[in-house]
């Protein structure tokens, strides 16, 4: 979609300094901009690349405008300018409301929805206005999606799980499994509990793709509104996500944790059951969070990694960490005998 | 479905303490428990909240009933009576048994199996009775699945793969993919070893949503009797689960790995190939298991995190662990030089 | 299929020893090899097994074939030609070509290309020919799939994605979903910035079960020839991974990570983002990669696990590393001061 410049500025604010009129075709970045682009600059290291971008005009701040030869859209925060005018560039036209006559749709729901291809929907299901449900999504019985939702295809939403507005799951995502509950019998066997609480997600929610998120046992899983998951995140039962809070890909969440709002997750990093971690935590990648956590601020638990010859030498002395603090505690005290002397 | 009291010990035993026409309507948590719910008590450290329940009753073992303000069922294993409870007074109607009208069904399967919409079950699938196949699932070929199974919306059973009775299978799983197994040829490239094992499951296992069970190379992947896999689970080719372990979330077994039977695997864990781990082991969330485990009991190996500046501060001391060990080593030497003048 | 040892080798090349007749029926290890079937020695620790092994020949180097006591197939790389010729015992028929009469087609399509039940194929959508969709599967619109690929049931491809020819994909892959990428707003909301970059993936790539690889944000992610991926990996948007890399199950790449050509990436192994790794770069299972890495070679970083009451008390001196090499460094000092004396 072709957008000129001042009309970006009209909807989206800013200090236009140029031509107006120019045609913007699309985004890219300084440095891969051919013409019609529209660029942007936020990390002030690339602040190079602005001599030589090919790019129509470059979204920046007041004190990179200096530096920049193209047309220039000027403003606090030109990554989330940018971040607004790339929904705006990439709008298409929505897929046609109605029912895809391949799908079982055994609820009724309101004709501004747009349900796909071989999409199944159970009975006493709840659909908000304008929602798209993709191609062979499953929405089981009872469950409650709110408006302005998009459901890319093969989303399983389970029983009874209730979705906010505008909510976007990606592919493969699945809402309202049973969580992980089970009690030892004599005999070593597993005795299932059933899983009786719901998942209860709240407004502007993305979840990515074969994400999981497991409904809870007796009460609910809560994830709170705006709260954006990666790919590939494994949410437990009961777990409770605060506003705002964002998790990147591969992330897993035993059941029962209680996390605050506005935090952020590393790539593959893992929280046990059980902990509450405050407001504002950061947690970095690949790091196992083992105990709660009171005070916000950034958390790192993640070994070095090395040639592989040097990680057998340097590692291997893990299993003698103790064994070397005593050692430094022994020479401490032969030495402060010998200085006695 | 509401039960009462005493319709509850005549199932499953324990001694019934106070009013057995208690209407029980559910289950709850001693602290959240509203009227007529059933609570119980396994972790004597919520003991606190007997007193302001207002459970209707509560499980407990006898040592705790003097505490129980409410009517009681005393067992000595609460939590498994709990178990047994919540599946009796979670029974709701299974689906109708039949072939939903837009299954495809390219076998001949029993009368009392139920086929959900937009189900494919291919040639030579064998079912046993009473199993249910939710929405859109894909069984192949040759597949063989035994009686009183449920498979959620969206699973993938590959051709020829085997399970046993009472399966329990969430959305998204796939069992049976192709295990990766290569061979390197001299320009670099992969070549394919074509994967013609099965996967072949026991009795009474439950799998979750998006796990993942690769077939074996030659021979079998194997998954045991009760065995119990949540969510996220990767099982390489011709792996073998003993009877009865249970896995949490996101847990990765590479190929070839035995692991025994009753051993409990953690969050995210992972378990390289072909190692053999003994019936009992325990491994902790996130703790990668590199070598044979030939005793039973629990094993770890995760790092605590901590605030970022102090994990900077000391684990980058870890590329130097060595070194470490050898000024120790040299002040033990020097040490004794001037001890013995 | 059975084939006899002669066309076998008519069709490898080695060196046939003993009856070409001898009809092959499938293959084997050297343990469990039973009658008809071809086994193969590529690991020297199993000489031992030729003594007694049952297969009908075996395949192996010059070097072992004195030990042999069956018929051989002698060849430099014993494991290749294994590779080679499990492909060619497995061969059964295509499933036939032609689209199946519940599938939701929208493009025109070649005619031996055959999709399966329940497939949905969206508008403009570009196939090859011989490609196998399999059940279920769901190629949104722009697709653009090579010839004599095979996509088993249950596979999503995003609009725009590109897959070149003999692809293998396996259920629950999720190709082109949304990369993850917001700007922060003043009062901490995310807002979505629209990733409208592709994924172009190469030829002769397989992705195993429910991995996901997300398109660009605004280039394109980009997967290279012959590159194999495990089940459940996760591949963040704009990385680049070069030709004949291969990752095994659960790894998880950051966002516009660059990894070379020829890399093996070991299970559960993690690259952040924005990193560049080197051609024929090898990363063990479980190394969290978080810095770059020009030189060719094997890195790890991985902790040993030990019995948990060993790993409590050597890994809580984890926290105390920084003030243990300060104590060396006094020690070194004081001591120093002694020896002068």
């Amino acid at each position: 979609m072709t957008r000129r410049l001042e009309e970006i500025v009209a909807r989206f604010g800013g200090n236009l300094r140029g031509d107006g009129s120019l045609a913007i075709n699309g985004l890219a970045t300084l440095e891969t901009a051919t013409a019609g682009k529209l660029s942007f600059l936020a990390n002030p290291k690339y602040r190079g690349q602005l001599a030589t971008t090919r790019a129509a005009a470059v979204i920046l701040s007041a004190e990179m405008a200096e530096h920049c030869p193209t047309a220039a859209i000027i403003t606090p925060q030109p990554y989330l300018y940018f971040a607004y005018v790339s929904k705006f560039l990439a709008e298409g036209p929505l897929p046609p409301a109605g029912i895809h006559p391949s799908a079982v749709v055994e609820s009724a729901i309101p004709a501004s929805v747009s349900v796909g291809p071989q999409v199944w929907i159970g009975q006493d299901v709840c659909l908000g206005e304008n929602t798209v449900i993709g191609a062979q999504c499953r929405i089981s019985a009872g469950a409650w999606i709110g408006a302005d939702c998009q459901l890319y295809p093969g989303v399983t939403v389970y029983a009874g799980s209730r979705i906010g507005c505008r909510a976007i799951i990606h592919s493969g995502a699945v809402i309202g499994a049973d969580g992980f509950g089970f009690a030892r019998a004599p005999d070593g066997a597993w005795v299932k509990i059933a899983q009786t609480g719901r998942v209860v997600i709240g407004d502007d929610v993305e979840i990515g793709a074969n994400t999981t998120i497991d409904r809870g046992a007796l009460e609910d899983t809560i994830i709170g509104d705006g709260v954006k998951l990666d790919n590939q995140i494994q949410v437990g039962h009961n777990v409770q996500i605060g506003a705002h809070t964002a998790m990147a890909g591969c992330v897993g969440i035993a059941g029962s944790a209680k996390i605050g709002a506005g935090c952020t997750v590393g790539g593959a990093a893992v929280i046990l059951g059980h902990l509450t971690l405050a407001d504002g935590v950061n947690v970095s990648s690949g790091t196992l969070v083992g105990k709660s956590i009171s005070t916000p601020g950034s958390y790192t638990g993640t070994v070095p990694f090395m040639a592989h010859d040097d990680w057998l030498k340097n590692f291997s002395r893990l299993r003698h960490l103790d064994a070397m603090a005593d050692k430094i505690r022994a020479l401490e005290k032969r030495l402060a005998e010998l200085e006695k002397i």
